[in-house]
């Protein structure tokens, strides 16, 4: 299985579970985690989400091997995935273990409470591989850092260390790694023994018209990916990637 | 009273009076500030307004003890409060001189300017009473405070100290509780000494579209709050309140 | 010229150039800097823009002595000049070498990335002159710094140090004088490497709805200030300025 669950005291935690990938999203690992999140959505024996990554990385991103195999169409795909999440009416707490890049990253701008180890690091590389930010980071990250530090995040490819994370409101708490899981579950205990009623009408509250602009914003994002695919900069970064030597985007507009 | 007006050097501070009741918010209290506040719009003396509270408590906000009674039809109740505060046009500085909960605690995000003394707390217990956030703190919370932080205070319950406060952005400068109204009053007579019509110009500006925002939040808010009223949750919350013993959602959706 | 303009490694400098006048912004400089921004949007050249000041002061913000003055209409003027800078499609960095006030001050709304000299600091003195804030700060600055501490900054007319800048998140990073271009350079360096395509998209994905909030704003600003220029409060500053004393607004509405 691409993730494990494992539901107790009305926590359902899901694990990304390709380690040996470093939790790389494949589209089975998109379709798992959907179905994760819509039956959680629906069965009352869950109060809370925690989501989290089996192994040193929390997500390397988007699977690039994966993507040039033939595989069958997906079930849910990358926008059924994104919906799910923006959609789920409990609490989703995300555990940033390890290393974050690209969708690995841009969860923490979809989750309502992100804890993070101290040794993760994040990055968006959008820009470095000819491509544009998704998953509703352009709406997410201004609102969560600011437009100054999202606009460094998203436009730059740079690393963003867990401790600038926290600093800049991306993360709302950083802690060791051993200390990580004992923290989010402790904090996701004292949710789930609060009323459900309660804690979804307020989430309700306060993501509703940030919603609508989410999905506003990851239509926009999805359209700018289409255009950007295989034209010339994405295609020399995937050369460049595939001849493990820098890319070289001079005299591309 | 429920409270005291005192105007001096075109700064008008309004001091919830109940101290003995901790400040807490009953039908009298809010159609007396409503009032303050409606007189202090349209009264050419008064150029910018203070609110604190008198002891050693903000406010406790909405007085349980007084809700099962029987009484007159407020003239103003919560919603004309609200509407007083949101519309008010000149400046309004918040003075937190000690514990803040419930009303007490989402003032401080219909505030331009709110200042807190270093032992001052704030609460907003409304997951743990089986209710749901009002005041518009659903919309001005996430605002002052980003999304994380926002979620975790309004849906934990859990108290947050007033140098968090002072660190999420949701108050603006923390001091010793002797200097608190020395400092506000200091800020409060720079804005005084400024052209009120620049000065209200400014913030028109600043909080047009956000005030039609936090109108539409506040209608949905009580339309949550009067979905969760006397359902299962709420009736265990203030059973157990009554007797005296921690509540019990398990088993409630 | 009131500017200078330099291309290197597609990285445009323009540096305002009235130092003896703190590079106040004149008819002309406004004029100048609208077309070093419509250029460098359409030439392909250009892949980043950074803007900064020549001599001590970043920008003293208006002209006041040019603007008594008879004068050719401007070309642009400042409705343009902030069209082109809010429409700009590239990266757009502030080196702000000295102080800033008004234009000099609000500018860092309307950039991508702000960094700032240690020794710099920011006034926006609109209330004081009897005026209103401008170019879209009652929309840029509660988005970037959070409401509260836009409301001090824009209504009180006090000064901000550089520190409180970076602490507000108005700024992005403060730097000793002497190595602020160094670090401005080499961030503009490391965008410049990038895709254009890519950077362009993921700016406009995340400017996109902000830009008409900002437009509107910006409207609404200029509405206010031809209410209130020419008006009691705006003729006693500019009197008291004259003979050089203190304004009294006392009695004005």
């Amino acid at each position: 299985m691409t993730i494990k669950t494992n539901l107790k005291d009305s926590i359902l935690t899901v694990t990304l579970n390709r380690p040996d990938s470093l939790n790389a999203f494949n589209p089975q690992l998109m379709d798992d985690l959907t179905d994760a999140f819509l039956d959680a959505a629906t069965n009352s024996e869950v109060k809370v989400l925690i989501l989290t990554g089996e192994g040193r990385a929390f997500s390397a991103g988007a699977d690039l091997a994966a993507m040039g195999r033939p595989s069958d169409p997906p079930k849910h795909g990358l926008a059924g995935m994104l919906d799910a999440i923006v959609d789920f009416p409990k609490p989703f707490l995300l555990a940033v273990n390890g290393i974050g890049v690209g969708i690995g990253a841009t969860l923490c701008g979809l989750a309502d409470l992100t804890y993070i180890a101290e040794t993760a690091r994040l990055r968006c590389p959008f820009s470095a591989l000819g491509l544009t930010a998704e998953a509703g980071s352009t709406h997410s990250f201004p609102q969560l850092m600011g437009r100054q530090k999202a606009n460094w995040f998203l436009l730059s490819a740079e690393w963003m260390t867990a401790a600038e994370c926290v600093q800049s409101g991306l993360a709302l708490e950083m802690l060791p790694g051993d200390e990580l899981l004992i923290r989010v579950n402790e904090q996701a205990a004292k949710l789930a023994a609060l009323p459900s009623s309660s804690v979804m009408k307020t989430k309700a509250l306060m993501t509703g018209p940030h919603k609508e602009q989410l999905k506003a914003h990851i239509i926009k994002e999805n359209e700018g990916l289409a255009e950007l695919t295989g034209a010339p900069a994405n295609r020399e970064a995937i050369t460049a990637f595939l001849e493990k030597r820098e890319p070289n985007f001079a005299g591309m507009e």
